[in-house]
């Protein structure tokens, strides 16, 4: 339809200062070199205090942020939120990706015991490695801390299922019990467009109906 | 389908300094607090100099940007690169709204004159009058320099069209050519699908065929 997507290929930046800021914003994922230029422009237009704060806030945050010395999820303090809260059950342990996985899981209220954050996911093809992410102090938190159970929260993808079997192996040897998150139609999905892989799934794991409209509310 | 577009509102941030950063991203237009959280986390895993070269294109842009003294373009020095070529012709200025339009339109390689960037379009409703752009500037600069004709390059839009007319009747005094970009069927669009206003105006102002094919290439 236009062929102006590529214009700032063919012709120069008016200013050296603007293409240097847009080639770092188009670094950032899912940016591409019109959207860079468009918040460029837009930050271009604000205050200076409010570039400012910006900058600062972004700044800041890489150079102070720490990481939880037991779960791994960001933190202001040495032991994050979460794991220093003691109404939580210390005794069963949620393995997630990422960060967002922990917000995501925390949002359904359902979960009152503790994470650990992989940091990552085993991915041959990406040359990430069981050594990569947090597993061996996964593996060091369940030798040393009462843990009863471990949860296996991953993504439904095969780097997913390697993790999670790859962790399975490594947990065996300390006889706890270690589950993994339901599989099955998501909520509000119809049938005929749900995969076969996922439908034979969750007739393979079908619950008691009695349980199927409980949910954790303690 | 899913409901955690707006975990973030449920859930606290884990930490402060994450909130932060994702409050300032998600100022920037077009992103949401989930993308916004997306590149943080994308900038905390890279390495910090890469986070400083970010933080500090765009503080240092903000800082040190200029703007050419004769037709508002973002520039390095007090006149910028277009004005400053003696190849291109200073008696034609074609009159755009902002920096990405005067890209846009050099990438077409057809055009050899001057700009003038009006840094907005009047918008009464968006309280922006005629004194919050350019035009006053570009009235002096047909007044004082040798312009022959303003050619208007403005969005084809209500607020384009009242931008238009109120330069046109600031011009009028002057006696020089004042012309507007073409308005007409968009290269490629199928007929059927085009609007009868724009499909009206290619009628009415039909270019004689063996002017269509002629491109500016001197």
């Amino acid at each position: 339809m236009c062929n102006h997507n590529n214009y700032q290929m063919n012709r120069p930046y008016p200013s050296v200062l603007l293409e240097n800021a847009v080639n770092e914003f188009a670094k950032l994922p899912g940016v591409g070199r019109k959207t860079a230029l468009r918040l460029v422009l837009h930050l271009l237009r604000e205050d200076i205090s409010q570039v400012d704060s910006f900058t600062e806030a972004v700044s800041v945050l890489k150079r102070e942020v720490k990481y939880c010395s037991l779960c791994h999820n960001i933190s202001d303090s040495e032991i994050c939120n979460l794991c220093a809260d003691t109404s939580r059950d210390s005794s069963v342990v949620c393995v997630v990706e990422n960060i967002k996985d922990v917000m995501a899981i925390e949002n359904t209220v359902q979960f009152k015991g503790q994470y650990h954050v992989l940091g990552g996911i085993i991915s041959p093809i990406d040359g990430i490695g069981p050594s990569d992410v947090e597993i061996a102090s996964l593996v060091e938190r369940v030798k040393t801390k009462s843990v009863k159970e471990v949860i296996l929260a991953l993504s439904a993808t095969m780097e997913g299922d390697t993790t999670n079997f790859y962790i399975y192996r490594k947990l065996e040897p300390f006889n706890i019990k270690v589950s993994i998150i339901a599989r099955g139609v998501s909520i509000g999905n119809e049938l005929e467009y749900t995969d076969e892989v996922t439908l034979g799934r969750s007739i393979l794991n079908r619950t008691p109906f009695s349980e199927s409209f409980k949910i954790n509310q303690k």
